[in-house]
């Protein structure tokens, strides 16, 4: 019989769309990264789906564990994060919850959820040069005199509202305690024991977190989606207190705390030849180096 | 010969994915409207091309001079507003210029961002129970009554920051100058007349310039879409202030600033039985109302 | 001694910019819903905090496994949904990983993601209505018949790919196995046997996890919420598989795939009255109905 | 009197939360860039605020009608760029129009959207290097050059649906005609016409904007931001036509569109060790290099 697809096919009529090795459905069947959706659905957790996803295997039991130890520590931090006020800013105009979730995603930028990424990466760059476990502490050592001598921060150290921030001692501890600490977090606790020694600076949740997910095979470049996935119940609670708790498009902001630095207001004269007249304004305005302008 | 194209139309397979009446693209040729590109270009200005794709006809000269008043008027309102600040904040975390246009976007919700499209709507349908210019007044009347009755706030009138919005006035004046003013911009005059005898409250731009845009012909759902147009170049001057003049990633709060009202903080106790410890808290807890969970 | 602070409280200068119940944080302390985040790292697992987080308390280990599965079902369904679309097309552009997240979330609108809240929604009102559970069946009878007479869909039932959703007679077997399925539970299933005699219609996903949903105590206003958790992951591989397997800014549509249907292209005389020129072909123009502006 | 300013400036309490210096807010007056908001209502157009808000600048009359121009060439390519589909996908799911609109701006990324940015920061770059009007010449061959040893695209040339870009001719046509064309121009023309002598490239729409915008004094780094102004009122008029014209949560692909090259599915044996079993599948399925996996 001729069909739509056989004559695709014998003609070489352009067929596929999209393509994809993640999920493949059929009439009645949905498979992700290789079993069946309701095998899935019975016999593994949430985080192991994610880690399924992310790496495409199943993690082993205590890998599963880790990973859902790393999720809960990313849940919250309640309004001090700029995601979680914009978050909140979006929600108190009336947008709904998708929208005011995706306003705060959008502001994950490398500069507030790049930490993670970033650690990641120095880890497994580092890591890749290191030939037997000694080697570490002396990569620790390089590792913190290049950045020193490049007045570079370290990712994954410090926080700024936090001297010691409590998440990060105790996913450490659980990842010694499940056997899921490598020679990334060998790597991390070294740098820290000297910049701790020098700076009174502490390992922070995203060093740890970034760590401990490189020991557990997951690539640099995944680090911020782990983040999201750990964070998005937190802002959704947020979104929904704000949209339940406060008046909407409440007043945030006095005029008193907004400074103005331009230029000082002026009139625009009525004229019959207003180009004359802007030109005028303008040559003298181009004197003045303008503070913000592109 | 046998192509692609002819086989697809013989046999009536599916041939079109999209379709749209907006903008025709040939090879070497794109026409807007049933106008070509090059065309445009040469003769209209910009906001004529709004007025073309928002209405599908070109304006008038006195048209176009109007709609190019109503979209200067819209062009900032400093960081006062929620919409700002999310660019602002999503900005400082290193989001890029589009990302941070798209989050302060979001938050052009119906509180926020509504008020000229269902001032839009008001008027318009309103008007359309209008059969003579003298009914007007009294309509007014009766649209201020039905808003007072149901304890609803008329869109388009009073401004958290100004008493007397310095926009409003003068669009009004320079619609009454370019003949723009019709029975929606009338009405919305007289209702204004009756707000201020009452409750000293005026007209603010967005009923101005929703009225004016009703007379000028645009259906009221273009109304949040002619106020995004209008405010787009203030969020990307605001986002590359940001992006220049401020540090990346500034805290903009302090701890002290927030208040939490949640639940008491507590240690869930280590036991062998973690189901029944967490039960026992959980019955506990049931008894208090949550204030914010879903 | 006199600080910022006490100063504040004396005067009563505005001291708190925002207040939550979600998390409380202290120098070296954050207690979300009441435990100390420690705590919740080393005891509970992913889904648990998103109950937490969304309920405000902690579930049962039924109720955490119950939580599990349905998080699981949610996690991808390929490229079918115009919301994985969106995510790819984004990526493809070069957009980093958080924006296209963002993009892809903007596309759980009502119309794609809102079933699982309307199938909460209805099951919960209808639920209230009922004494007894003698009761359920004639209320889903009832239902139905409302749904039919005012040719109504009842959401949750029916898949535009499946005839059998091969994840909801899994997860109501789920929901058997861990007894959480309850009134809700039942309603839908009832109101399943009867659209599946007269028009084999069954239950699908999202209709089967709102029962469920419904019956651990989640309030309707956090379907979208649990569904977009529940799908982050799948978004986040398939970004991933579009920014590592396919060429940026692919050519994704041919122009003969594109159906122009407006205004047939002519040319905007040259005039020296460009006025008088617009308006004759305004005029004109203005005759047809104009089948898409506003 | 002591008010709470008063006070907040006696002790030195932080003032000040947000500091710009592109609109001045007071009580009944905005003012921006220097200008009364008034004035700029009767006197200037929407491009000329554009101007003033990028630049810090009013443009002379001759850079107002450049700018228009600009604006107008970029306000729709039909369905074809990634950032339209995503316009439409997303209103199609019942997504409110800003959330559309933020959706499809999430797709301006640097492949799809930066080709005017890159155009820019190249011909300022190159001019910068140029101290008299003879070196533009030999500065384009140069640059061509350095672009073939690298195997680089030059940013601004060629089109994939277009052989000669008919917006790019007229644009140029109407720099020369309002005295707007600079070096940046010229030397823009220079690399065409080699291009188009030794691989009949011509330049695009991009790269003509790109390069009058450079003559006009805007810094590269708004480019982005000129073509979201200018392609805004073309979003918009396909958002709303997929919203009013099309039926909501249309089916966009079929199931046989969409290609599966990842692991053949198979079932998760049932098991009482499924820790075991589940370690087993990964082994083997670790031999595996995945293909799309982080």
């Amino acid at each position: 019989m001729i069909t739509e697809k056989s004559l695709k096919e014998t003609f070489k009529i352009d067929f596929y769309r999209w393509k994809t090795a993640i999920t493949f459905i059929g009439k009645n069947c949905i498979a992700t990264r290789g079993y069946f959706l309701e095998d899935l659905i019975e016999n593994v957790n949430f985080a192991d789906i994610i880690f399924l996803l992310l790496t495409g295997n199943l993690p082993s039991q205590k890998e599963s564990k880790m990973l859902n130890a790393i999720l809960v520590s990313l849940c919250d931090h309640s309004i001090t994060p700029p995601s979680t006020q914009v978050a909140r800013l979006t929600a108190s105009t009336g947008s709904t919850l998708n929208a005011s979730v995706a306003a705060s995603l959008l502001a994950f930028g490398e500069k507030h959820a790049g930490a993670i990424e970033k650690a990641m990466r120095l880890f497994q760059n580092t890591i890749k040069l290191c030939e037997t476990e000694e080697d570490i502490p002396s990569l620790a050592k390089k590792t913190i005199k290049e950045h020193l001598q490049n007045a570079k921060k370290i990712p994954g150290y410090g926080h700024r509202y936090h001297h010691k921030d409590p998440r990060a001692a105790k996913i450490l501890k659980v990842a010694g305690k499940l056997e899921c600490a490598g020679p990334h977090t060998q790597l991390a606790k070294e740098i820290e024991k000297t910049l701790h020694k020098t700076k009174k600076i502490h390992l922070n949740i995203d060093g740890a977190n970034a760590a401990i997910l490189s020991d557990l095979g997951f690539h640099w470049s995944a680090g911020t989606g782990i983040f999201m996935i750990g964070r998005l119940p937190g802002l959704i609670a947020h979104i929904n207190e704000e949209k339940t708790q406060e008046k909407p498009f409440r007043k945030t902001l006095k005029l008193e705390e907004i400074q103005y630095y331009g230029k000082k207001p002026g009139k625009l004269r009525e004229s019959k030849n207003l180009d004359e007249t802007i030109q005028q304004y303008t040559k003298k305005y181009k004197k003045l180096k303008h503070p913000t302008a592109f």
